[in-house]
């Protein structure tokens, strides 16, 4: 989209055009890099500067740009239509959006936050050694920070139906931000899963170098064809191109802002290596085989459930709104091993300390009926009940320690588990058993 | 202490002592450990277990015990006291509580909270080889997550006390479930710091083999002795008693529930790695050096700051809560680059997207004069108000997305700089101003 007003007399009267390498004095900072067209969808004023990282940000009230090196081409995205083949596993693909599906069409100027799936395979011709593409779907294409329980449910029901007509399996192409949401979403959601379903994504975007849909794309497909019956996220495993974790839907979170490997297992092995020629070398022993089972999405989920945050000075009448608003389940991400305020400290405590004690308004929640989960906001390691006395305090009020599971999967597990026509003492129950690999039972040290 | 009544029967019927390696038939379980007296202040009906683990727990309803190996002696903790050595520098001790600090006192049977700071230095004798201790305090003798802003004031004052009096240096022996939070609390409330601060604990209690309080006290005390005027924690390094790090107040974050090597740099390298003998190798350069300036303690603090997560299906009526409740501050915990659901997204959001969009609420609140800060949940990396217009609706609301800047040192930094009597304008710009290390300007890929 071309500039007008204020934005088109500032280029035209430093004699710059858009694709020129300039340098752009703002806000008495000197940035480089390439003009791109203007945003269809922003903002009027800004003048859009492609940095060398990649980025493009937009600047307001520029009053001066310089050239100073030469112009890029800006082209077209291309498409590409893989060929069936014979002999190759037909697998089916759903995209979603994200970041692996953005692209700036620099003819008309516009980013469009999604490509077609058709696009996105086009990042990656190679796919078409390995796998025949059956179907096809683009269920949405929003950004996953904007993702519900009712997108999980949708997506759950769209794998069955492609795993029950035949699929292999199926690749997900996914945001990155809430990807372990959805990966534990649908870890709960399919049951008697007999065929594997790999979610994949990016952490640059298509029009940079640095561009890691590629290898992730080909490496969930090399799992989607696998023996490995389990969902997981596929995302690099170095910064570099070598190679991809396969990471139980459960047990995996994203652990750094923008870097390629930034998926991590968390309390397990990843569940496999993957290389992009197709080697797959298995590295974590619970796992479930490809079976001709049949698959049921069990999708039920109670939305009245919340994650708080415990921590020093933290507020507990946080609970009380929730009890008010009528919560079914809170998941309380404690301190360490699962620590609350309990006013119950020795000499020096003072009274605001035993008034932000946590334990009451535990006690309430409990009293309505509300299921309170606890998880560690430390993140790696196992949450205990007993060892401290203000531990046994929390648990005595009613709520129920997770052991190694991730505040995620357990927002999730209680959802899910709350979907159901289960009673409250059985829902506390079953958040200690295992249905999707979600507590290792056998946690070491080593998974750090 | 004695058992009586119903746990008294239990053990006389099964023939087994205090002191005993007995095997406990609980719940349908079989648990193997040494039958401890009782817990003073633990519930009559247990019976306490020292696990093979080196944990204590409590037992109700127990009816059989066996005894299956030989009798431990079951003794008193040492006490010691270290001797005055000329030409060794003076620092001072200042105890709060935490579990470098609990003991069983197996005579009684009690479970004390707190050991008294000469019975921690008792733990570490060969401290007296390279330190005099000028002063020991006992400030409070509590658990830290019971600790809020007014202990951090007290400790502030305390250290800064301490140090004009001639301290060379101080160590602070301190729970660890919030010793991130305190590190950070006294980073920004000791101005002009001149001097080492060293903030120590141990994830193993005393009474464990595993202990790892010793190691981490003696590195205090090197790294209090030390050139390098911060506020550190300085505990393990590994989960071998190797060496330590001594890692920055604003940056650093506990990482794991019970590894002794459970505290982590976040976005930067640690400052220094420290060993037993007393070896400092500097790894950060990044430091300021001891002077000989007077510290002062800026201790104001506005309590009303919370921290809360934005995640798939979250609810966004929370800040309306928090505004209802006069708060001051919020902390968005966000999505990685600091996402918050903006209801914005392309095909097949659904309404339930638009409904739980974060935007509004946030307007709401910076209307209302309170600061919103965002942070990542992803931990490492750097957030990002440009990159997607997603981000820039949330910047456009008002929030101020805090660079590489951890939750808990955001969450810090805004109460105490809305404790000064900047407005608001002010406070959002010194946000982002670096003011005890809580920002790395140069973070690249390598601190993961």
């Amino acid at each position: 989209m071309p500039y007008t007003g204020k934005t088109k007399r500032v280029i035209d009267k430093n004699k710059v055009k858009v694709g020129d390498f300039v340098k752009v004095h703002w806000k008495g900072e000197d940035l480089t890099g390439y003009l791109m067209p203007r945003i269809e969808t922003g903002d009027e004023q800004a003048i859009i500067l492609k940095l060398e990282s990649g980025y493009n940000v937009g600047l307001k009230d520029v009053e001066k740009i310089e050239k100073i090196g030469p112009r890029i081409e800006i082209g077209k995205i291309p498409t590409i239509k893989l060929e069936k083949k014979e002999g190759l596993k037909a697998i089916s693909l759903i995209g979603t959006g994200g970041t692996i599906g953005t692209h700036i069409d620099y003819k008309s100027g516009a980013v469009y936050m999604c490509r077609t799936p058709e696009e996105i395979i086009a990042t990656t011709p190679e796919l078409g050694k390995f796998v025949n593409l059956r179907s096809i779907t683009s269920l949405f294409t929003i950004a996953s920070e904007d993702m519900n329980y009712t997108h999980w449910q949708k997506l759950a029901k769209a794998v069955v139906k492609e795993l029950n007509a035949g699929a292999e399996g199926v690749i997900i192409t996914h945001g990155t931000d809430s990807m372990h949401f959805t990966a534990a979403a649908l870890s709960f959601m399919l049951r008697d899963l007999c065929k594997p379903v790999a979610i994949v994504g990016a952490q640059r975007s298509p029009d940079r170098s640095s561009f890691d849909g590629s290898l992730n794309l080909l490496c969930g497909a090399h799992f989607a064809t696998s023996d490995i019956a389990e969902v997981a996220t596929v995302m690099h495993a170095t910064s570099n191109d070598d190679y991809c974790y396969a990471i139980r839907g459960t047990k995996v979170r994203k652990m750094h802002t923008t870097r390629r490997d930034a998926f991590k297992a968390i309390n397990e092995k990843p569940l496999a290596r993957i290389f992009s020629d197709g080697r797959i070398e298995k590295l974590n022993s619970r796992l479930n085989s490809r079976s001709e089972t049949i698959v049921r999405a069990e999708t039920d989920f109670e939305p009245k459930v919340a994650i708080i945050k415990a921590y020093p000075g933290s507020d507990p009448t946080l609970i009380d709104y929730l009890i008010q608003k009528h919560y079914k389940g809170i998941v309380i991400e404690g301190m360490a091993l699962g620590h609350v305020p309990t006013g119950k400290s020795g000499a020096g405590a003072g009274p605001l300390t035993r008034k932000l004690s946590w334990i009451p308004h535990v006690e309430r929640a409990v009293k309505k009926g509300i299921v309170v989960a606890v998880t560690s906001q430390s993140i790696y390691g196992r949450t205990n009940a007993y060892v401290y006395r203000n531990l046994r305090l929390l648990r005595d009020a009613g709520a129920v320690h997770c052991e190694d599971m991730l505040t995620e999967t357990a927002y999730i597990k209680l959802g899910w588990l709350l979907g159901h026509n289960y009673d409250r003492e059985e829902v506390k129950k079953k958040m200690l058993e295992n249905i999707a690999g979600e507590i290792n039972p056998r946690i070491t040290e080593e998974f750090q």
